[in-house]
C-alpha cells in the first residue's frame, strides 16, 4: 500500500512551510500526500497565497506521516480542540509524526510532544518548554518518531531527511537532484553574526509573540489535565 | 505607489518554482504579489497541489516585476499566443523580467531573452540557444533587466537577490533571518559528485526532453518571423 502522507492546512499558515515538504513528499514513489482542513474552501495563507485542500479532516482515516506547518495562525489552533483531536488522532497510526516551524507548537498542544526533543522557529523555540517538550537549538531534530525542524525554509531539508527514510539514500538523493538542491543563500549564517538584526526583529514582533507564549502557557496547562493523555 | 510583482500560474507548472520566491515577495514592504492565470479558476501543479490565482490576464494593466515559474506545464505554454502577449505585454512596463527553471524557456518563447544570457533547470539548460538566448551555468543570471535562475529550489536565492535590488540589503537580510534560510542540504553538491545519477535521471527523462527539446526548436524558428519582435 502507498505511504500516506497527510500535511495539515490552515488559515494564516505560514505557506512554504507547507509546500516546501510537499515538494519532495510529491516526488516520491509509492507515496500519496493529501492536503487536510476542515473543509475543502480554500484556505488562504498568512502571506495571502490561497491553497485548496485535498480532503477534510472527517474522510481521512489514518495516515503513516503526519505534518504540520507553522505560521502565525498556529495560535488559534492551539485553542481548537476539533484539530487538536484529529491531530491525535493520526498520530495514533503514524510512523511520523513531523512539523515545520511553529507547527511544533501545535503538535505540543495536541500533547504529542510531552518529553521529546524538538525545535521550532528560533524566535519561539523556547515556547515548547511550556507543552512538555525539550527545545533544542538544530535545524531537524529527530527524537525517536517525531521529526520537528525550525523556521520556513528548514522545511526542505527535513523533507529530504525524511524521504531518505521512507524511500532510500538514491531515491532521496534523485529528487533532491530533479529540484536542484544546492542553494546558494546570498545572505548565508544566520543570528550568530547579526546580532542587532535579531535585536530588531525581536523588538518588532514583541507584542504577537507576547500573545504567542500566552497561548502556549495556558495550552501547556490544559495538558496537564487532559483525560486523553498519560 | 507599491512594487507590482506578478507572477504567472498555469496548469501543471512545478508549484515550488512559484510558492518560493513568493515567500519572499510577499514579505517586502510596499510591495503587491498576484498570483496571474487566465482565469481565476484553481490551478493544479504537476505533483498536485492546488493554487487558486488572484487575478486575470485581462485584469492586468502592468507590474515592476514579472516572474515565471517553471515545470512540465510550460511545454504547452510555449506555443501558447494569449500567454505569450501577456507576458509580452508584462515585459514592456516591468524594470525586472524574472523566472524560476524551465521558466525561462517561456521567456524565452515569448522572445524576451534574445541576446540575453539566461540560465535554466540544468536538464534543459542547452534549449535556451535555440530561443536566442545564452545558456549559463549559473544558479542566478542577471543580465540588465533580465533574472534567471536554475531548477525549482534556486528560486529561494534569486527571490532574495531580488528583493535586495527591489528593498535593500537590510530588508533582504531581515526576510532571509524570518525565513530561517540557513540551508543545510542533506546531499550537498549537485551533478558533478554523483554522475551515475545523472546519468539515470537524464535516461528516465530521455523521452520527456525530446519532447521538450522539439517545442523549443519550433518556438525559435516562429521568432525569427514574429511581428512584434526586433
Amino acid at each position: 500500500m502507498a505511504t500516506r502522507i497527510v500535511m495539515l492546512a490552515y488559515p494564516q499558515m505560514d505557506q512554504m512551510d507547507l509546500t516546501g515538504p510537499y515538494e519532495v513528499f510529491a516526488r516520491l514513489p509509492d507515496c500519496r500526500v493529501q492536503i487536510v482542513w476542515k473543509n475543502r474552501k480554500p484556505v488562504r495563507d498568512s502571506l495571502g497565497l490561497t491553497l485548496v485542500p485535498d480532503t477534510k479532516f472527517s474522510k481521512v482515516k489514518g495516515c503513516d506521516v503526519l505534518c504540520v506547518p507553522g505560521g502565525p495562525g498556529q495560535i488559534t489552533l492551539m485553542e481548537d480542540e476539533e484539530t487538536l483531536d484529529f491531530l491525535r488522532r493520526m498520530a495514533r497510526t503514524a510512523s511520523y509524526v513531523t512539523s515545520v516551524c511553529t507547527g511544533s507548537l501545535v503538535l505540543g498542544a495536541a500533547g504529542l510532544l510531552m518529553g521529546y526533543k524538538a525545535t521550532c522557529h528560533w524566535l519561539s523555540l523556547e515556547q515548547l518548554s511550556l507543552l512538555g517538550a525539550i527545545p533544542v537549538a538544530e535545524r531537524v531534530v529527530v527524537d525517536r518518531d517525531r521529526m520537528t525542524c525550525a523556521g520556513v525554509t528548514s522545511g526542505i531539508d527535513f523533507a529530504l531527511m525524511l524521504a531518505r527514510e521512507l524511500a532510500g539514500e538514491n531515491e532521496a538523493r534523485r529528487i533532491s537532484l530533479a529540484m536542484e538542491y544546492d542553494p546558494r543563500p546570498p545572505f548565508p549564517g544566520l543570528a550568530d553574526e547579526d546580532s542587532r538584526l535579531v535585536e530588531e526583529v525581536r523588538l518588532r514582533t514583541a507584542a504577537f509573540q507576547e500573545q504567542r507564549v500566552a497561548v502556549a502557557r495556558a495550552a501547556g496547562q490544559r495538558l496537564l489535565s487532559h483525560p486523553d493523555l498519560p
